[in-house]
């Protein structure tokens, strides 16, 4: 893989002098193509051995774009802040929005390869977190993104050389860090464990290049061709798609459920009596406060999806479990429309800004499933991208439960009867809060279609680890009980009790 | 102050329980209502004695009101990644946006009163802070938000029984810290301290209300009806203001400079030669980077402003700033129009997000001085808007330059004639980068009032700590040379260099 970058490889002053400018004026060019269109964002990895021009090319590319519309971003360890949340919170964080570009000075590679260099973690880890990297870039270009992966490489002797003699010189001995010859210690395992790690991630659709970083001139101008020949393929692209727009291939594997069984299905249990359900409330919530206040919990976190048809009761389910916790540690999100900067960037990040970290609780009315429900039912997306959604939402959900989150993801049913009821009862009271809008008279033409994405969903999307609940809520005593005592003994089973 | 706080309140159980449904159902409407004109955000802060019932009144406003619509804040001491930002960013970040409500467990208040508790501070730094914090709600107040600032009090008796009565009961025992008691010692201090910030920041848009904490009931009921009223009182206002618009007072004080003579008095340097701008530019670029890698720059930050009539070189100079830093230490932010989620803010909220941290250059391709240039002139905002902004504007750079920002305001000024030659160069050249919106041909025939106003902002916006340096820029290399060479004096005047 890195034989190529070993042949010394340069470019004379000439040349240079040549071609440069063209380069430049191509690459501006480009940029401006990029933000007028806002299709697109460009996201560049830079990454590879230390002392190989990885900070000099970052700011030539710098200095031969409009700096504007580039942000920078030197991802080091993380802050303790950053590692209250989940790893991927302060990657998402950084994603460039369309038609920016975003250059990674260290990405979701590094922690990766460092810990496997350093035999913090086994190879299995790393095969691990490879495959997570190779799945999160698969989702970044099919939410549109271009990502630009380039590997900077010196030969053993080329490293040793170069450290040398950034050491040896005054203006640029600060540059040469302790890190920097510890790693070099460590050269044949970094360089073994790079290679296998550009080899499990490089992929059609986000491919790495490794470039030689030997001489100034050769690395400069070939990072900057590489960066301008990507945004160029791409912008070709998206300009053909324009002219003859072809559906992008549905998932091959999507076979959707066989209709709503599974809701259908659903029993009735029989209705509370008032009486009862303040009794039976009273434990239930006792309890789960007790357990809100377990010290274990500062190390965790609580996740609760609320979906379900309107008028299913989700807020006043909300507010029965708000009622028990502790106002300073809790955060309730309802989730509508997408916002101007929310459209602007893969559609999971809306969520990821919002993910509580440790301690806290993070309650979502309506969530990330919206992609597989309403985008899915109201075409709100095309049929491939709510059809990949369901591994997407796995992998978010899975993320979050391996940083210690526990997820409690609640359905809340009604009959299509039932609905009406309330939408009639609604309509009679004349609160404001209440009113009903046209589009739920819509939504409810296609009750029959969301039955069906909701079982899908399920059938998809529900796991050891992020299980949905479906509770019949026709009965909104018998809901409100069921989710508290639901999100109790999830508790006690994370925790241990 | 705290006298009428003193008289042992009590709302017996049979007004409760007639009294606080009718409460709920009106919190409720308001809230609703609130939400629907998405005119108004609410900040209720939420201070006191320990022991007082904040957290309980918290709790129980959370679950009077729909708690999605609420975000609560606890903000207790800064943390590490917080203090690399300037003091007032976290609460800025932390601001409901209109329509929704915020309630401020620990705010603004806390540090100034525990410091000068504790006797960190001296009590003319208590003043300075609680003149910063009134005119900080006064601004909040006229962006227009409502303040709700409610004051849970005890007498030293009662507190001491209530932490006697929390401990002694093992479901309580818990919130019960051993800094409670510390703070207990304090009493007659914290006593002192607090009457002082309270009767000095009691203000008639944003008054503290003192509840006595003593009993359950009546602190709960009296904080919701407080609440109540304030929203009630403002939603009336907001409704008679709709009625018969009238104009908000001007500044009294306010008298615009008269005319241009600033910037028509501004001398006109002789032109540099392109031989002698290459050779000056590399020994200004080389003097700039050094100083930016400076050990001393890790606990500063850099703030530079560009602003200037269309065509003046604001990018280009840009450009040559960023070409002497670290792409993983410097930021540029281009400002255009305000998103969706910045119009739900206070004008200064999307700035305050992009500040940079310590260590880092945030550079700003136009700026907050929008708010008295584009706002001002077009019409954007009413004139007692942008008459008060001058004063906001420099309470908000001596924030920044509190916390050890380094600021630098560049006005790049070219002449109408310049800019007409400009404008028809780019026309020629054909470049999309370069297009000329039928913008900047209106904005030109308000080149008289821009002038105008620009003359008013550098009277009233420049100072010691962040002055304005006014570049002639009809000349690009004296522009360049100009912008480097004023960077450079600052850093190291402000480096002790």
């Amino acid at each position: 893989m890195f034989e190529s970058a070993e042949l010394g490889h340069t470019l004379d002053k000439k040349t240079w002098d040549r071609k440069v400018p063209k380069l430049r004026e191509a690459l501006l060019e480009a940029q401006y193509d990029l933000l007028e269109q806002r299709r697109c964002s460009t996201i560049v990895l830079v990454g590879g051995v230390d002392g190989a021009g990885k900070g000099e090319t970052v700011n030539l590319l710098n200095e031969w774009m409009d700096p504007r519309h580039v942000q920078t971003h030197a991802l080091a360890a993380p802050t303790d802040d950053e590692q209250r949340y989940p790893r991927w919170k302060r990657f998402w964080s950084a994603l460039p929005p369309r038609g920016k570009v975003g250059i990674f000075f260290g990405s979701w590679y590094t922690l990766p390869i460092v810990q496997r260099v350093y035999r913090q973690t086994k190879g299995a880890d790393l095969d691990q977190s490879l495959e997570e990297i190779v799945r999160f870039e698969q989702m970044l270009h099919q939410e549109g993104a271009l990502l630009v992966k380039l590997w900077f490489h010196l030969s053993k002797k080329a490293q040793e050389k170069r450290l040398a003699a950034l050491s040896s010189d005054k203006l640029t001995r600060w540059r040469v860090t302790e890190t920097d010859w510890k790693h070099f210690g460590l050269y044949d395992q970094f360089r073994e464990v790079s290679e296998r790690s550009l080899r499990r991630t490089s992929t059609a659709d986000a491919p790495w290049n490794v470039i030689e970083g030997l001489d100034a001139r050769y690395r400069g101008y070939t990072a900057g061709s590489l960066l301008l020949e990507a945004i160029q393929g791409r912008l070709a692209a998206d300009a053909a798609r324009q002219k003859s727009p072809t559906r992008a291939p549905s998932g091959d594997s999507f076979v959707s459920n066989t209709g709503a069984d599974l809701l259908r299905a659903l029993k009735v249990p029989p209705t509370v009596a008032k009486k009862a359900y303040d009794a039976r409330y009273d434990v239930l919530q006792a309890r789960l406060n007790k357990l809100s206040r377990r010290k274990a919990l500062k190390k965790r976190s609580l996740v609760l999806v609320f979906e379900g048809p309107d008028a299913a009761g989700k807020g006043g389910a909300i507010r029965r479990v708000t009622r028990a916790l502790d106002a300073r540690f809790f955060t309730v999100n309802p989730v509508a429309a997408p916002t101007e900067e929310e459209r602007a960037q893969p559609y999971l990040w809306r969520f990821w800004r919002r993910m509580p970290p440790l301690g806290h609780v993070g309650i979502f009315d309506r969530s990330w499933y919206g992609r597989v429900l309403v985008e899915r039912v109201e075409g709100f997306c095309q049929p491939a991208d709510w059809q990949r959604a369901y591994t997407e939402l796995n992998d978010f959900e899975e993320q979050l439960t391996r940083h210690g989150a526990i997820v409690a993801k609640f359905w809340l049913h009604i009959s299509k009867d039932e609905q009406l009821r309330r939408f009639e009862q609604r309509k009679a009271t004349g609160f404001k809060r209440f009113k009903i809008t046209q589009e739920d008279w819509r939504n409810r033409k296609k009750w029959g279609d969301y039955e069906v994405a909701a079982c899908d969903m399920f059938e998809r999307t529900s796991s050891e680890l992020a299980p949905w609940t479906i509770v019949s809520a026709n009965d909104k005593y018998n809901a409100r009980l069921q989710v508290l005592e639901t999100i109790c003994d999830r508790l006690e089973a994370a925790l241990d009790v």
